[in-house]
């Protein structure tokens, strides 16, 4: 593909939403086919200046395109996503791709013999592997060379890059990535666009290349809130799905967390979530600001102790490598980990249970938080991923995870709101976040 | 060790209940590195004939066991197992261990780097890691060489046979194992232990040799039913707690479930099953014989088809090795495997989500299902680890499974009975478990 940026800085577009895509294929109106080739179109005019994916697997996907359409023409539907193309974080394993982290110690990988669980949920469902997306190395910082659909001069976030500039440049309807501390609430924040990161540990992480698995956790993307929340409806596994009632259509309730630690937030980001939290009142929900009783930075420094003591074990491989095969930020991350004594481990993982439990029993009856998903917008240069910070206490917490598009800086750039629930409620936690979306989307929030 | 097996035929002992051996801990009246050494005591005598234990962590262990016993002095408590001992199959990673799968393709496995995470939330809970205990190659079907306490001419079951052994030996309280068709539930059966398989994928796989991810699980023994619980609800995620309320102490609703499936099981192994129905009648649960509405047998071969295609994939390097390396079953199951038609494949799981569903729907309201674990008690010889039919339904339908001891054949052996559930009940139904296997003991059914 052509290396020259496209002199344009908005490659923005929304790619179709999921339900009526699906609706669409079900009643033989759209064939899988025509949007599949309608994908691969874009990417030809998109993916010059986005640099989104990794590998495009066009000779597969418009095979199997074709064999859901005639399912359809069969009256076979497979699934939910009966059709839908999806995007694949290329640290997760597809059967017949090789799985590169984008490493140079990867760069002679064998083709994977078998897909993630997650991929094979996916295929269940009836979704189509489109292809594999960008991801910085091992899902740690070292920059992938995608681009903020937005401004190409601007990152699109990590780890989940390629994923996240995907959907939002309109080349995928759909796309998995994974987060470990914020790898995929902040990417869809940068890039504007809507992500559903479960409970963490909640799906099967087989096939997925390990980084620090008390977090990994894989998410999804979506142009929209309940664009994520269907493809997570799609492979939830039945374990996850039980106790769930039928939401009332009562007002929810909704915390607008305070803390210390998001005071470094722009102004025009603190005020987006305002403005999220006046029009949730507005239709009706009852809102409160309140403050939380545990600390966000001691949370902060919990996960960072933890994630860091599991990466040096879990990679310590990797030091095996020869030099400039793995780049010095995910090297020096190992070293510092190894340094960490396991009794600092498991105190730490100790006192994160304690704090969990005294977050979530504090806020018993709240449906949902609102919280800034980034201090700032996507920094310019591809350089740097952007700050964690106000998401890794989420992951932390270990509840479900959403980022909301909720309108754009002054700079052009997106801003998102998290919208976060407590371990264990997913699925209904996904209609609460849609009910959101569309009550904050209704009056005008989210641009 | 030595070879030759001692002259006797029954090494069953109890190893003590983990509840008691806790709180005997945390008031200071038991010291772990006692405790250890009584398990290392036992081991000396046991192993010879036994053969449970891969390898014991002598030297860590006791070093462990005496920090845990100072904490205990300086008033810290890690957590529910605080000093509990236990063993670890070994497909499963410990750190600075290598892990060999039972298999010659990993004789000069380097260490393990890291814990599998299930290994550091028992860490976390307290728990000692006692050592590796003895395997089927890969979990799958090519023997260990332990032998079952109960009489030694017998097989204890696989593929965690080392661990049930181990518990049922009384050289360990507690121990984890995996299953992917039976092999946690068929062991504790065999070996008059009880298990707790919690719901197919609750709990993270990282640094679990992978067989076939759709159902692999980690699964755990203890003595006794509570016992089992016990170490389930120690390590229990966050996310799987939700929903739970206090159980109410009036009678539980229990099916004895009938299927032609189960015909061929023993008269004796039937009676046993329907004598648990009988005193769990009688101390006032609403205990009521019916039948399935899905077929046990379909579910049998949608298991049997979904999991040899996910062997086919997940393994066909070992087809790489050197002949004489991986054990012909495996080979053999690998190869059949990447004969199944990824369509087929994708069926079989669709098939199965509706049974599942199907099944569950059918029985809402029940709090438990009662079925034999096993078809005859464990066969003689440990060259076949036994059949795995009667329980590998159950896994294919997800829940949770527990094996509680039912008494022992004419043959002197043990029989083992089902107690399972409906998927994501874990941690309510380790209660209605216990309740059961109280209930059941009360009146006598268990020996």
């Amino acid at each position: 593909m052509n290396d020259t940026p496209v002199q344009t800085t908005n490659y923005v577009a929304d790619p179709g939403r999921i339900a009526d895509l699906a609706r669409h294929i079900r009643e033989g109106e759209l064939s899988p086919a025509d949007l599949v080739r309608g994908c691969l179109d874009r990417i030809k005019v998109t993916e010059p200046a986005i640099k989104a994916w990794r590998e495009v697997c066009v000779d597969t996907v418009v095979t199997e395109a074709e064999q859901r359409a005639k399912e359809v023409e069969g009256g076979i539907v497979c699934g939910p996503l009966h059709g839908i193309p999806v995007g694949i974080k290329d640290i997760i394993d597809v059967a017949g791709v090789p799985t590169r982290c984008n490493s140079l110690s990867r760069a002679g990988a064998a083709p994977a013999t078998a897909d993630a669980e997650i991929v094979s949920a996916l295929r269940v469902a009836g979704a189509l592997i489109l292809g594999k997306t960008e991801t910085t190395e091992f899902a740690y910082f070292n920059p992938s060379p995608a681009r903020n659909p937005h401004n190409i001069e601007h990152t699109p976030g990590g780890s989940s890059s390629g994923s996240a500039a995907a959907v939002a440049a309109g080349t995928v309807p759909a796309a998995l990535g994974t987060q470990t501390m914020a790898s995929v609430n902040r990417p869809a924040a940068y890039c504007g666009i809507a992500a559903f990161k479960p409970s963490t540990r909640l799906f099967s992480t087989f096939g997925i290349e390990p980084l620090s698995t008390l977090y990994d956790t894989v998410g999804f993307y979506g142009w929209s809130v309940p664009d994520a929340a269907a493809v997570f409806d799609a492979v939830c596994p039945t374990h996850a799905r039980p106790g769930w009632k039928e939401l009332r259509d009562s007002p929810l309730t909704i915390v607008a967390l305070q803390d210390p630690f998001i005071e470094e937030a722009d102004d025009e980001i603190k005020q987006a979530v305002e403005r999220v939290a006046e029009r949730l009142a507005a239709a009706s929900h009852a809102v409160e600001a309140k403050h939380s009783r545990v600390s966000f930075n001691q949370l902060y420094d919990l996960h960072l102790l933890t994630m860091e003591y599991e990466i040096g074990r879990i990679q310590r491989r990797l030091l095996d490598e020869p030099e400039g095969r793995v780049g010095i930020k995910l090297i020096e991350a190992i070293r510092r980990g190894n340094k960490i004594a396991d009794s600092a481990y498991l105190d730490a993982r100790r006192k994160l249970d304690e704090v969990r439990i005294e977050f979530f029993d504090a806020f018993r009856g709240v449906d949902a938080f609102l919280w800034p998903a980034t201090p700032k917008t996507a920094p310019k240069g591809i350089a740097w991923t952007g700050e964690p910070k106000f998401i890794s206490p989420w992951t932390a917490l270990g509840g479900p995870v959403v980022t909301m598009p909720a309108g754009c800086a002054a700079d052009g750039l997106p801003i998102g709101c998290l919208v976060t629930g407590a371990p264990g409620s997913d699925f209904r936690f996904g209609r609460i976040a849609c009910r959101i979306a569309e009550a904050a989307e209704a009056h005008g929030t989210a641009s």
